[in-house]
């Protein structure tokens, strides 16, 4: 006999999943498993979730802003009055730090991107749009006229989750329902998510599918899922092979997906910051790498230092760091495993162990704090393989003989996230910096200047994005209110069609093209 | 011994082509091969060109808008001084009219074109800066780093020239290079063009390689130029299946390609217009599905009329008006083929001809005007095959029995540019508009009242856009400046990286966040 597991949310009913199975999260501070068994749902749950979802953005295109901006407020209300039992699920599925991590910064961010989509929503800033009145013709962006689904990742279990994370408040703001498929890492998080929304959605009179819960489905049904004629887009932030099955089937179908996969995030040292604070970048670099055991997107997870003395002094004052510190909980098995792969892969490719480089023993997910490194005609001449992301408290620094090699390295970089220089403040590195920032800049969706990348901004002038394969689009953020709304809009123009039959979001008084 | 054929040209040199074969364009007026054998470019070809082409896009990163906005003007004076050689050679090469379609609408339509490009090159307003002092973080739009493949179509020699057209324009404002690959139509007007371009260029002082010039290469290779690594995104305009092919490419390797594909832009004409005045319906719906011998992106090749004697009288008014009168000459043999191929689908599928249906006799490429009526029923019974599109003087009429009908064919409508309702003035129409338009809105880019869909006004509200299979993507419009040329630029984000190190288009001061 089949356990019951917990309901799917679907059409506004919390009912029995139509499941195939079931699975468990788990607790990896244990690698025990959490008591809840949650549903692997079937096609008749995608199905009727996409049906409802699509009969949810007809209703959803012509809501009032005031409603939608309401409801993301009251879910963000909702999420703070159950602040302290969301932080302790979230802490057991995750093994992410209540404190300050889960609860003094993510979930404040968390709530925060609502209340700037809810902004965004009623102020329509989005629409964008452009008046010709010469001509007659008027244009806005507008929903995309059908649900959108969302896969968050298990790194962030609020700021980017399925339910409640950017990506859901992006397309909601943009008067689209959302399809959430929980990460399976914490299904518990999620769930919890959804009956807050459950509440304000009610609360704001909008339509019961405006967002619905799905835990978990087969490979097929999710790229099935992606690429249905029913779907406006998909909001993907994950790994990378899962990422590329997923655009593929999207792409296919002609349905937009906007995607997160992977990024090394390269971080280049020029020669007269190391000489002016090398053993305070050690420190920083050392906290920006194991923050959140090192499971971030923007993880600084390639390092270029210049071979010889004060490279090498770095790379001492960073190994100590690192090897003199434990590392934090992993959020599960498979990144514990991933992790063992991807060291195994940059050894096997030239690059020597410094520190770390095995799980730890005991009963939870660790992984040590790890160091690697290469030389910079070695990292040449395996550079695709030596770029293998690591998603963890791990990084490879890699030896620059010189400038030159420093801009023949970063030709070979992929697409990233983020791209840092660090420079001297004595104007010695201005003529490196010359040299590293172009070709950098092209490779990278954000490129900073002595800092470290983690803490990605909620700021409007975010743009957490870059070329693929960090994302499949280089001209879209994942985060930053409105930018990242665009993302979930169609263009829809009108042509001879007089201001009486406009929709209401062109009839107020619009400055001329 | 192979002919000598025309030169391409390649990183700023006219020269040779590393060529596998050679084509002749025809005058489709009368099917005979023009004298010009013109090169099926090699591998080495397009390699040259990329390479060229991703040197000239680091240089035009930092080029002066100035430079740009002058180069694109000049191109727009040259064109216009060579005004008469370049329609009568279009003219010989497409069979397009050369007053007052070429030389009146197209030349002027193009010129105006390029000038609102230098516009917004000099403005920079595609560069939407987004400052946020607070936290130190500057984000604006930048060229993608590498050339941009332009394949315009066979219907636009001049405003969607590969070289001079639409998508040139925007690529080129947004300081990206341009590889053209001609239409192999009109071979010799985008050669005359690129000459005129050469010049300019010279004059403006931009790198040799901001334009390039391809004739043909084989399918193999037109898909890898799309993938390839130094390119920055890719725009077509032409066929579905060609246009399908190039974007799994371009998709498989993370590559933007922007596509303008297939549409059959429906027309849903209520009761009430055709009771007011269906025979001037009949004679507007005439003038634009025969316009350009109906090769219009935009063209008007389904149309939805009610059932019964008002709708029977505008099918007779509107044969009438297609047998009485002389088809014009097709742009060449192939779309001749295409028209037998699609007619023929249509009847297998239930149609019934009313009048045309076959190609003309004597020398050149003619297609004769023809209606296609089918019943609402019989639509939904194939409603994937009735949709196939007839690239030319050609339209399918649907007999509705009610609005219940139409909503139900309007919800079977693939993405298309163009959706079009004619309704009544008196308010006799209105609760069937309220129906039908919110289905079609959905469906298309661009929805007009009472007017017919050909005739794309460059406006800066202009959609010429729509979802998938219309285009590949629901936000991207490719008429209509600044937002055409959103398609060709990165988001590039600045953290930390003071004033003095930021580029020069973010040196102004400008507005915060």
């Amino acid at each position: 006999m089949t356990e019951p597991t917990a309901p799917v949310w679907i059409a506004g009913a919390w009912r029995a999943a139509q499941a195939s199975g079931s699975f468990h999260a788990e607790d990896p501070s244990t690698g025990t498993p959490l008591p809840t068994p949650y549903p692997v749902s079937t096609r008749a749950d995608v199905i009727a979730a996409l049906e409802a979802g699509s009969q949810a953005a007809e209703a959803l295109e012509h809501a009032a802003p005031a409603a939608i901006a309401s409801f993301l407020e009251g879910f963000a209300a909702a999420i703070e009055a159950r602040r302290d039992q969301l932080v302790d699920l979230a802490h057991r599925e995750t093994g992410l730090p209540l404190a300050p991590r889960l609860r003094d910064v993510e979930l404040p961010r968390t709530t925060d991107q609502l209340r700037q989509a809810a902004a965004a929503a009623r102020s329509g800033v989005w629409r964008r749009p452009t008046i010709d009145r010469a001509r007659g013709i008027v244009s806005a962006y507008a929903p995309l006229g059908g649900p959108v689904v969302v896969m968050g990742p298990n790194n962030f279990p609020f700021a980017f989750n399925s339910v409640a994370g950017g990506d859901a408040a992006a397309a909601l703001a943009a008067h689209n329902p959302v399809i959430a498929k929980a990460n399976t890492a914490h299904p518990g998080t999620t769930r919890l998510l959804a009956e807050l929304a459950d509440g304000a959605l009610a609360v704001a009179g909008l339509p019961a599918a405006t967002i619905q819960l799905l835990y978990r489905v087969p490979r097929d049904l999710g790229l099935e899922l992606v690429a249905h004629p029913l779907v406006g887009a998909t909001g993907f932030t994950g790994g990378r092979p899962a990422g590329l099955e997923l655009k593929a089937a999207a792409d296919r179908a002609g349905k937009p997906i906007y995607l997160e996969m992977s990024s090394v995030n390269p971080v280049v040292l020029l020669p007269g910051a190391l000489r002016e604070r090398g053993a305070a970048i050690a420190a920083e670099f050392y906290g920006s790498c194991t923050l959140g055991a090192g499971q971030f997107c923007t993880n600084p997870g390639v390092v270029i230092v210049p071979a010889g003395a004060d490279g090498d002094a770095f790379i001492d004052a960073a190994v100590a760091h690192f090897s003199q510190n434990p590392p934090g909980v992993l959020l599960g098995r498979s990144g514990r495993d991933g992790l063992v792969s991807a060291v195994a892969t940059l050894q096997q490719h030239g690059a020597t162990l410094r520190c770390g480089g095995a799980p730890l023993d005991g009963p939870g997910y660790r992984f040590a704090n790890t160091l690697l490194v290469v030389r910079g005609a070695s990292f040449l001449a395996a550079a695709h393989a030596l770029q293998t992301e690591a998603f963890g408290p791990v990084a490879l620094i890699v030896q620059s003989d010189d400038v030159d090699q420093t801009v023949a390295i970063i030709r070979r970089f992929e697409g990233n996230l983020t791209g840092t220089i660090y420079l001297a403040g004595d104007g010695s590195d201005d003529a490196g910096y010359a040299r590293v920032e172009p070709p950098l800049r092209r490779r990278v969706g954000r490129l900073l200047n002595n800092r470290m990348p983690t803490g990605v901004a909620v700021s409007p002038a975010m743009n957490h994005g870059g070329p693929f394969p960090a994302t499949g689009h280089p001209g879209f953020t994942a985060v930053g209110m409105p930018a990242s709304i665009g993302r979930f809009a169609a263009l829809h123009c009108y042509d001879n069609v007089p201001a009486t039959r406009l929709p209401w979001w062109l009839h107020d008084d619009l400055p001329q093209a």
